[in-house]
């Protein structure tokens, strides 16, 4: 197995489609992939906005092969892992370095609150010897609005330093620049992805790598766009443009926002179904949501129509 | 299969002890288990002491097999099986409800937060659906300092009416008595269990069945003495004694601390194993926790030494 090459550009937490039954909808995610591609959007799979811990590991497991065996190049991957317990984020990170994804983003154990960087470090650790791959890359996954515990500026110096290579970036979900910025100058050249695109052009601009975003399930073709042309006349447009589009959506609750909105430009209402804990749109707000965003000139280009 | 009775007293949310592998040490468990019954005390395993958020289903299933080939009752086990997904919430409670468990303690779904009283009626009700057992006992585990999601008053009676019987009661860390005064004066003779011992001569005065607490691992004795005799003269002093010996314990982070109690007074060091993100004490805080749970009379009376 080639060593990845280190991912940059524009991500998408594909949001994950369920059945009637709440199942996994392997076909309409591999629709999704397929479309997120062709925008030339890669693939955090079985993250936040995925509802991937909503997800059991054999259930990932599945889809990842699913998603490799529909054709979906590995390398463009960079699937969530990082799980509460010891053994499933390393039974999980193990399969998808044997895929090939090009890379994984790992939460760190998120149950226990308070705990220490040193705690948080062998957790790390131990994941990395566990799996005992050389093809490992690791995106470290820094949410703490969410998952309540995150990785300090210290704690990814010591990690970077021990294992060089390995902890190939992160993904900054803070909701604060001043910590990304910190992150840009502290580790130039490392891998760090923004967490939305609303910094997108201010990242680039320090040295980052892309953004890893919600909204680029449904805006991938803008934001993918604005990475590939910031060094050009039009940069602050196509962000601003970037920035109203997501303050749109964000009007509504995220993920049900995002699954409404491939519902309406798919023509597809069943792509709405969410997981408990989480509860999707109804049908007026999506009609609303799908009316506003088209009075604002927002489309899907080339997104399946049922 | 009989329905189980409703489950009172004292229960220990058991540590788990691990291997130098850090898995699962089955053997130290039963020893533990024994200990705990052989002094009237329940088995709530899994529970957030028992640092069961960081053992996958599997290593849960195969520990709850192992008990009970063991010798262990069922009856006397309430093991934690709310997971992040839903189908690993239902196949855990699936397999405690076969096994014959008095019951199971449920957090609710934990990644997600800020979420809507209704997505988490609709995650209890999935979960009762899937498992399809009227032998199925869910007390629902409020502990919003760690998990950050939890169950509301509203809530509670919303599942209380719609699952009557399977909803039989509740552990409440929220670490607020008025709140676990609340429940008590709202759902009269509902299974109400104090989140710790501190509250637990209060808690029986006002119709709750008793208390699930981290101490009871080392203190079971005189926590089951208490909650034995909360009629009687003494109770008070029973109640300020037990109250002491937790805030002792309270003074070192307490997972650690509760098993650096158990190495101590079993002479087995091995016993402080954690998993990361969680970290074991050192030798010298064992030992000072040791020689001051020791002067103030403290002792673990039958605690097997190895």
């Amino acid at each position: 197995m080639n060593d990845p090459l280190p991912m940059r550009g524009v991500l998408a937490p594909v949001v994950t489609p369920f059945t009637a039954e709440l199942q996994p909808d392997l076909g309409r995610l591999i629709g999704h992939c397929h479309w997120l591609l062709g925008h030339d959007c890669g693939l955090a799979v079985f993250g936040t906005n995925s509802e991937g811990n909503s997800l059991a590991v054999e259930e990932k497991i599945e889809l990842l092969n699913g998603l490799v065996a529909a054709g979906i190049d590995p390398a463009r991957m960079m699937p969530g892992t990082g799980c509460c317990a010891l053994p499933d984020t390393v039974r999980l990170t193990s399969h998808a370095v044997s895929l090939g994804c090009g890379g994984v983003l790992m939460l760190p154990p998120f149950y226990y609150k308070g705990v220490s960087d040193e705690g948080l470090y062998r957790a790390v650790a131990e994941v990395i010897e566990r799996v005992g791959e050389a093809a490992l890359r690791i995106y470290l996954y820094h949410i703490p609005p969410v998952a309540q515990v995150g990785f300090s500026l210290d704690l990814i110096e010591r990690l970077i330093t021990d294992f060089p290579g390995t902890i190939a970036g992160i993904k900054d979900s803070s909701g604060d620049w001043d910590n990304t910025k910190a992150m840009l100058d502290r580790f130039p050249g490392w891998g760090v992805f923004a967490g939305n695109e609303t910094v997108l052009l201010e990242t680039l601009r320090h040295g980052g790598m892309g953004c890893i975003s919600a909204t680029c399930n449904i805006n991938a073709p803008d934001i993918v766009a604005l990475a590939r042309h910031w060094r050009e006349d039009g940069a602050r447009e196509r962000q601003a443009a970037c920035t109203a589009l997501r303050a749109r959506v964000q009007a509504y609750p995220m993920i049900p926002a995002l699954k409404g909105v491939i519902a309406h430009f798919a023509d597809d209402p069943d792509w709405r179904r969410m997981r408990p804990p989480l509860v999707a749109l109804d049908d007026a707000a999506t009609a609303a949501l799908g009316r506003e965003l088209e009075a604002a000139g927002f489309a899907m280009p080339g997104i399946a129509a049922r």
